[in-house]
């Protein structure tokens, strides 16, 4: 018989949704030509790469042109942000957070090694900055803001419509422009992206993220951007991202992210559904757990725990002989101590503790009753190895 | 009725083998963990990812911490070139030929403006470059060398074991050693590839050149070798290249590789059988014809012809008329004059008459026989239209 299995780690990665698959099947072996190809197989290739071009600047409200595939979220950050501080012919001041994903905050270190003046912004305790804060950090030779949408470990939504007004109106009195780039990793599919309402003009997203395939990311750079390839070779993606499209990656990219967006009003209020009884389950059995982040200024996806008294690996250790899939931060960190959680201020003992379930819409009732069927019992049976909980109880 | 459809673009892309395609479905909605996970979704995904950099590894002869996966075949080759350069703390003189992908070419283009010193080997009518030349170019301060084993537009073959060797005996009588790096994009899945043989210390390839899906390169790198990341993120492979992997398209690159591996001499032998059938057929049947490239000194799936008197992107929109897909060189360079058949000094105007037919081993006599039941036709309606042609027939 097969095990129970209950996946609660979306905020990692997402299973490809069937009908997606079924979406991209055609491109491996039948429309397989190379998009830059002119004859029929190639223009066959070059068609559904222009529809998903279309169908992902429709869906987040950009022209076709302001739409590039890249081979991954990383991929997608890394470019926004060494793209466009290439194409200034100096280096300067650049602002980012204190809890941004590595793809931005290893990339914000690296040009700091390399001469650049870097401001990593606070957070509150709940994980989000202040756009007054941002605004009192530009100086007269900030070139660049990158500020994550919803941050990966525990949810916190960021002010980006804020910033960017606060920007604009920076920019409106400046010669040169600050540019501002949003990683929307962890929120394309579970809110709407409108780049224009966002007012962003660099924006990344990962297909994996949202039910479509990993090996496929997409930017945002909005008309006008001055930008620079940051890898050499063929003339693809309009000069940006060199390297043979994957078209059948990027079909089911972009039927991935019609699919989540054409009912993210009814997948939200599911996922806020589930998570506020997990949430609620595990503060009525157990006791000692602190929520970090606060529900009401994050994402509903995502559900970060502490579990004093205990290491969130163990935890994780147990939950995963249930059956349950969770993780304890980014899976692109694993086993490292959570930046993030550092950031917000939370005690370092508990934040060892930290777990995050994240949920996808694919998710249900039954499965979080699950886990609440057994998360108490092993948080105790963890605790009683714990010297400090003995002594404490004693 | 489906048109007759015959596909000799087959050195720009080629279909993903049913099989591959049948291996890697598990992984889009079953196995789909990420795979820097630690619970069982992450674990599988884990599993299929290390089977296929060991499966990757024996192919090539390499051990699997050797093998890195990235987005695609022009990455691999950015990596390896600015990954090893970014890791000497100097500048310095770096070597490749005329003739190489624009992966390779653009990327020393780019560093020629950072500073470096740069020399671009020439080659001979056949396009092959010589090692003499090679060595009598090295310098003090030469730090890389990148030399491509076959040429994506005409499959000449590169000396690269030859070049090894000598650079191996100047690298035994320096204190810095010079590292090469081939890009064997147009070679693997066509020949055997040994890096120890080759004596290489980086190597390219790309899955969908070998009836694997786009967006997956291999890179590998020999242990020792010094190199850095070029992009900031996650500590996927190794810390080389961020971002997480593609695990269903990383499993149907290494088993599209297994199975091309399987029967190398086999497809070979059809292959060769084909490309001299057409390359006969042409002969005989087309006057003015020139072949590209000597068939001795480069890899059997490529037929270079240059149909004088014509331009070749009208002939190629001939034959697409007829269903017959072939190229005019690279499609990551479609529009642009060849390079390559510039530096093997072919005469411009027939250059501008040139048509790459490219073979896998699915193709069939058939198909050959069609083609050349269409091509001297289309040959002559188009000559019928040139002014040069009428005069010189009068």
């Amino acid at each position: 018989m097969d095990k129970k299995r209950v996946y609660l780690d979306n905020s990692s990665t997402t299973a490809v949704l069937p009908e997606v698959v079924k979406e991209m099947t055609p491109y491996f072996s039948d429309i397989f030509g190379n998009a830059s190809s002119f004859h029929h197989f190639g223009r066959e290739a070059k068609k559904a790469l222009d529809a998903s071009r279309i169908k992902i600047a429709e869906l987040i409200n950009a022209t076709p042109d302001e739409v590039f595939f890249t081979g991954c979220g990383t991929e997608s950050d890394n470019i926004a942000i060494f793209g466009v501080l290439n194409a200034y012919c100096k280096k300067g001041h650049i602002i980012t957070t204190k809890i941004e994903h590595h793809a931005v905050l290893y990339s914000f270190r690296h040009l700091e090694k390399q001469g650049y003046k870097v401001t990593y912004l606070e957070v509150d305790k709940d994980g989000v900055i202040s756009a007054e804060d941002l605004k009192k950090a530009v100086a007269e030779d900030t070139l660049f803001v990158s500020v994550m949408h919803a941050n990966n470990e525990v949810g916190a939504l960021q002010p980006i419509a804020e910033i960017a007004a606060a920007l604009n109106e920076i920019n409106s009195k400046r010669k040169e422009k600050i540019y501002f780039h949003t990683d929307s990793v962890q929120t394309a599919g579970k809110l709407k992206i409108d780049v224009k309402k966002l007012g962003v003009d660099l924006l990344s997203m990962s297909g994996h993220k949202f039910g479509g395939p990993k090996g496929v990311g997409v930017l945002y750079v909005k008309r006008g951007t001055k930008i620079e390839s940051v890898t050499f070779g063929g003339h693809h993606e309009n000069g940006l991202r060199p390297g043979t499209e994957n078209v059948a990656g990027i079909v089911g990219a972009a039927k991935a992210l019609e699919i989540a967006n054409s009912a993210l009003d009814e997948h939200d209020k599911h996922i806020f559904f589930l998570r506020e009884k997990l949430k609620k389950g595990i503060l009525e059995t157990i006791p000692e757990v602190i929520i970090n982040g606060s529900g009401s200024r994050a994402v509903s996806n995502i559900l970060n725990v502490s579990f004093n008294y205990i290491e969130g690996e163990a935890l994780l250790l147990k939950l995963d002989m249930k059956g349950i899939a969770a993780s304890s931060g980014s899976a692109c960190a694993t086993g490292e101590p959570s930046h993030v959680l550092a950031a917000m201020r939370a005690d370092p003992v508990a934040a060892q503790g930290a777990v995050r379930f994240s949920f996808s819409y694919n998710n249900t009732e039954e499965e979080v009753d699950y886990v609440l069927s057994v998360l108490p019992e092993i948080v105790q049976s963890l605790r009683n190895m714990s010297p400090v909980w003995r002594s404490k109880k004693q």
